[in-house]
């Protein structure tokens, strides 16, 4: 087997503190591991995003700490390039999605036990694949797992625009599913208005327009929704669930405005509203490499194939140029997601 | 049949305009039924407590808003003094737990379907059979359908005091669940605390005592809670949550603070809480009937035959009286629940 990596310098993104990522990071070199386990592969990383998680496990403020020193990056896609002798359905050229839990992602090469990753076709577009681990299953998890959802049947959510809000636009349209979808009013909003609807929303609103009658203009064609998803918190989200139907369920995924969720009694005793949250890593903890995890990503393949869930807007930034990449994921109104590329083939 | 209950007169209290019960509310005389339909029977309402419930519909603030002029009162028992040629399974002499969706339960006799009453044993106390539609069911749902609970288990309430309290207090020690039982600071605190203890409270602590280290002595000895019940909401609905298990759910039933309920996003997201509902209305409107609700019913007659579940602290009032008890209803700390007694037997 031609090992020309071995031969290549690796990097790893590390932090040695929490605290600002524009100056807690660092870019260090380390070997290329030279000796597998039976069970174990060694990975080229081919690409891996910066979600508002890594943010907040660099800052200290996530619901996981890492030890420290800690390796940065919480999920992206790799490169089977050599694998232990007890390794099974994994082969060399194979395409992997990364370890989550403190693995670390930002980097070059990694080795770890064949079951800490997970095979995905390598026909995949390479920023679907690379951000297949945390938006897309949290946007599946969260229109699957708490109401019974049939066509026809109505979503809305704040933050339309993050990852996890365009995954669940394209998601939910698959499923057919109406959706109603809340952003900020900002100044290119018919821009922002028109890619959400060519990837498929139903209706976007802005948080003023949730408070004015258009909504009812809404609730003329389609539904009420049953089911809401969260990442904003405080106003918005109640302003959110005065619409919900009766029995709906409000799955709350993050929490930008740094605002607690406040519900009335009313609509949890009289609206029986429903208010939980979703947690990718807890799920993954929970239902990881069983039949559910296999069957959604079946499905989030097939749909990635037939063009239907498009990667989220994205800037390709080469991995040496990690620190740019970090600061404009920390700017407001970013848009684009920055997903950084260890692989030159995907530059 | 001896029909001397046929020449006494009937009273009801009613109210023509929704507003300050102590103003609204009237005593009328109205005609005692003289013919029944073949399912229907006639009721002589022998006890009807006054409840929340009743306060806030009289009020115009409740979930559901009767037409008006409507008829007040929403529990009670009382005994079938007639029956029409189709009724099965209830016949003179039984006692029937009242109808609450606008029957009106404040006055000396009423008809309706019999699909409308439950037959309940006249050897309960009659106090435990007058409330035993609204409070003692909201406790056993609250206790046995939002999660799992296993002898050994956690529960915590706040409003510890209430009617629902006091049940769950009870209802919960019969299902072998620990109690963490939330009151607010008093004059007889001491007093409150013996009693709630005497029911089978296990710990009984005020709002104050909830943020202090006496939490973490009672959980060195039992679990956190994996439910909490909740009829205060605000800041003492948030303080309890803080000390729930991973995973638990908190049901609220009631907002005696009148401010929402306010949840952390990261408690949703890491902590995996869920914040829902209980109605018993609602419930009952779902399942009333139903071989749950024959269930649920048996269980309550039989712990309160065995003495496990005692009536609620009340203050027996002839009904003549309903406007003294309606003023002591609504004053603050009143503690005792008021019962309107409309049968000299039980006076």
């Amino acid at each position: 087997m031609s090992i020309t990596w071995s031969r290549k310098s690796s990097y790893a993104v590390q932090f040695k503190e929490f605290g600002d990522p524009c100056k807690v990071l660092e870019r260090v070199e380390e070997a290329v591991p030279d000796t597998l386990g039976a069970d174990e592969i060694l990975v080229k990383i081919l690409a891996a995003p910066i979600n508002p998680s890594d943010i907040n496990t660099i800052q200290g403020t996530y619901g996981i700490k890492p030890s420290l020193p800690a390796k940065a990056g919480l999920e992206g896609v790799g490169e089977v390039v050599e694998a232990g002798p007890h390794v099974k359905n994994l082969e060399v050229g194979n395409w992997v999605l990364l370890p989550g839990d403190s693995w670390g992602t930002w980097r070059n090469f990694g080795k770890g036990d064949q079951k800490r990753f997970r095979k995905v076709s390598n026909k995949l577009d390479i920023v679907t694949a690379a951000t297949m681990t945390v938006n897309t299953p949290t946007a599946y998890r969260m229109l699957s797992d708490f109401v019974t959802m049939m066509p026809g049947d109505t979503f809305i959510q704040n933050g339309a625009n993050s990852g996890v809000g365009q995954a669940a636009i394209q998601i939910g349209k698959s499923m057919g599913l109406n959706s109603i979808n809340i952003v900020r009013d900002r100044p290119n909003l018919k821009e922002l208005k028109d890619n959400l609807k060519s990837l498929g929303a139903d209706y976007v609103v802005t948080e003023e327009e949730l408070r004015t009658p258009v909504m009812k203009d809404i609730f003329a064609v389609v539904p009420p929704p049953k089911l809401a998803l969260n990442c904003i918190g405080g106003k918005n989200a109640t302003d959110m669930m005065r619409h919900l139907m009766k029995g709906a369920t409000m799955v709350t995924y993050g929490g930008m405005s740094r605002q607690p969720v406040i519900v009335s009694t009313a609509s949890l005793i009289f609206q029986d509203i429903k208010v939980v949250g979703f947690w990718r890593t807890l799920w993954a903890k929970e239902h990881g490499n069983t039949k559910l995890d296999d069957e959604m990503y079946d499905y989030l393949t097939k749909i990635s194939m037939e063009g239907k869930l498009q990667p989220p807007a994205h800037n390709l930034v080469p991995f040496e140029n990690y620190e740019d990449a970090v600061r404009m994921s920390m700017e407001s109104f970013a848009g684009a997601k920055q997903v950084l590329v260890m692989d030159e083939r995907f530059a």
